[in-house]
């Protein structure tokens, strides 16, 4: 793990600051789905009550550490160079504004992950993030120079990254391995409901 | 956990024999990805050596549970309604040949993604798994009474639920935790890149 980085202030106590991050107003997308669409997608990732309160629980430990975690992700990503592209400049030199621009929205998106009430506004910017990995608004958002389009694949198989590391920093502070657990498996099903929901921007119904 | 129901050995030992079951068969379908495409993901799931020697020994724990694993997955999709047309009959009415059908091929799944090598033959395979969730192929194999596609949405959220839950069944064997964290990590990036590839059944390159 890298050295500790912990998440900025603004991103934890006033993400309305952060540039183009949308939740909760007109700005963001309107979702296509219904609020009958998710609560079936939650019974199918099988997100209890009690998921929702081990939520809260891993909101505590992961806040200061969402920016490490995003930092990390990166690392990876900075290790794999036909990624750069997507990231960076379209032809993979460094776009270091882009990515500083990008990362307080990412950063946030650990807390809302296990924060966020799973309401209309969710669906909302959900879809909106969603929108953000395809030509629809991929660099819109930052004015970026870069890519203007994240294969699906490549955000389907990226999430096995954000679901595997996730344990390392929910155990930090020697919660017992009960409740780690207990963490770690709220966390894959809110994560994977977030991917879910992303994938809409993708392909259009009936498929999805 | 419901009581121990043993893996046939059919699906252990002769997986050739079950319907349908076209691994490295000249009637799976052929993948339209090549083994670059697959090095690829290997590398965005960040599956390594380790990984690889993790699932091994996941395999050893996991094959006898297999059929288990499956009737628990069912059980808990038996426990949404609207499920049940894309594993009944389409009106949601009990086919239970159907899913007798179909439970060993996916049972052999759960050992196939823990022991398989990562060739030709493995993405002819999970192309052609991956069609069978589409019009393309569903009720194909078993010439069966159901709905012909399943939702992209509902075969991205259910992962969640394979993911989390295979951690019992990996643990069953007393193995140390940090073993036990070792193999669900090499699981969780085995399935998301199965859920990965997937996919490509239900969109065309260059989204996908």
């Amino acid at each position: 793990m890298p050295d500790h980085n912990p998440t900025p202030e603004v991103v934890i106590d006033h993400p309305e600051q952060i540039h183009g991050y949308e939740y909760g107003t007109a700005r963001a997308a309107r979702s296509p789905l219904t609020l009958e669409d998710l609560e079936r997608l939650k019974e199918v990732v099988w997100l209890t009550d009690e998921d929702e309160a081990a939520l809260g629980d891993a909101a505590a430990i992961l806040a200061d550490q969402a920016d490490e975690m995003v930092s990390a992700y990166r690392a990876r990503l900075g290790e794999l160079p036909w990624m750069a592209p997507y990231s960076q400049h379209p032809d993979g030199t460094p776009n270091p504004q882009y990515g500083a621009a990008s990362k307080p929205r990412f950063d946030r998106w650990i807390i809302d992950a296990c924060t966020r009430p799973l309401d209309q506004d969710w669906l909302n910017y959900q879809h909106e993030i969603g929108l953000r990995h395809t030509t629809a608004k991929k660099t819109k958002t930052d004015n970026a120079d870069s890519l203007d389009h994240i294969p699906m694949r490549y955000l389907l198989a990226f999430t096995a990254v954000v679901i595997v590391t996730a344990r390392e920093y929910l155990a930090v502070t020697g919660a017992p391995p009960e409740q780690v657990d207990r963490m770690h498996s709220a966390f894959t099903k809110s994560v994977m409901l977030h991917l879910t929901v992303w994938t809409r921007a993708y392909l259009d119904d009936p498929t999805w």
